[in-house]
């Protein structure tokens, strides 16, 4: 008798152990990232003067539909860097586009591959989202990832570092990956 | 001798037990999302004059190519409401692009972000996907989430609701998630 | 005595087994795609008199940014083949776009949907990514996809196997997804 209590413990046991390991591979928590990359968006638009510095430049312009650049597409390749400096030496880059699209306010719709070719990373984060500007933070979505990055997901919570009219703009992407493989 | 067998029966039982656990949350079933959404998604696009009401404006307009608005590039930020009224309170907006992308027919290809700031929802979905309009539904990926859709991944099913030439459509978006945290 | 290091034993060997399912379901191995796709993308840009044959045409020229397009978009409905004939029977469509986004060589970035209709496959595979086209194989993230390729997720890499200037280039799309339900 004693050992058949024994044993139900035991099992018992077992089982919180057991859902205690699933638990921990498939929850995810926002606080737990099992990747975090905090790095700088710099971004110089073209004026038709600067092409020695411009690191965007304007696809398609703004719209007469309100205020705010409806419509403004920009095409950019532009530096990432650890830390807010422009001159820092770029760890990525970050290809891709972004379009204004409300006519009360600045909101841009963002979507970009994150490109590393370094000694700690080679490989791509694929991004998209809305930044809603007047925002503190904005998190976009991390869809995709490859090589270093293989299918990872996550968010990139956006932060305007500093905005200095349209001739320059500084966004810290703050990267948290949650399936990590 | 009893005791063994009782032992192989529970341990057996508890193998069960954990495989039934496991399957619950790794599988997916079409037919069972984790949360569904439907909601109504009005476009009015800007044509010189409708400045006050217009929800969306051409950026690019249509090639040469085919009779159907080949490369025609639109962004939009348009209301979605619960019901297919125009004028019902929104309770998200739709940001993002379409282009039209067929010679031989109306195709359109979607990017955009669902905004939710009520007192429901707050967050942000991230949708993409082709839009082949002489289908009665079609599919496309939710592909990730922020906000009280923290990572969701799911299918937006969207349908036609009514289409009066480029000055009104109203699409149905039936937003099933299949991946929730 | 004997029972109980029989049941421990017995114990050990179920928590071990546990863990071996537990692991079978949730790893993902680069080298072991649950499916794989091997695919050809012809693109034969619109020049205003090859209305006939071209299946895609520039919404937006390039910017004077660089000597590499910069900024240069072009909206594409694409036919996909088994092999790399442009005249083999397509057995999906690629639609979306791709832009250039580099000024010191040609580098492009994609975003699109491959839509199958054949008695094979039914369904839509999303997809984007940074394309560089220096690079012998390029990786681009499937992001979502619908009907038989319902919440899957992937990789495509993207090999140029011709490039005849900007009247016709032919794209290897070898697409492994890892996510299959």
């Amino acid at each position: 008798m004693t050992r058949f209590i024994i044993q139900v413990y035991s099992t018992l046991f077992l089982l919180l152990l057991t859902q205690t390991v699933i638990s921990h591979k498939t929850s995810i928590k926002e606080n737990k990232p099992c990747k975090q990359i905090v790095l700088y968006y710099h971004d110089i638009l073209f004026n038709g003067t600067n092409g020695a510095n411009a690191t965007s430049a304007t696809v398609a312009n703004a719209t007469p539909l309100g205020n705010f650049n409806f419509g403004l597409l920009v095409v950019f390749d532009d530096p990432m860097t650890t830390d807010n400096h422009l001159l820092s030496p770029p760890v990525a880059r970050a290809q891709g586009f972004y379009f204004y699209d409300m006519r009360t306010t600045y909101n841009a719709w963002f979507a970009y591959s994150l490109i590393f070719n370094s000694t700690k990373y080679k490989g791509t984060l694929n991004i998209m989202g809305a930044d809603m500007m007047d925002e503190e933070t904005r998190d976009l979505s991390v869809v995709g990832g490859t090589g270093d990055f293989f299918m990872t997901r996550g968010i990139a919570t956006v932060r305007t570092d500093t905005f200095q009219g349209s001739a320059y703009f500084r966004l810290q992407m703050d990267i948290k990956l949650y399936e990590c493989y």
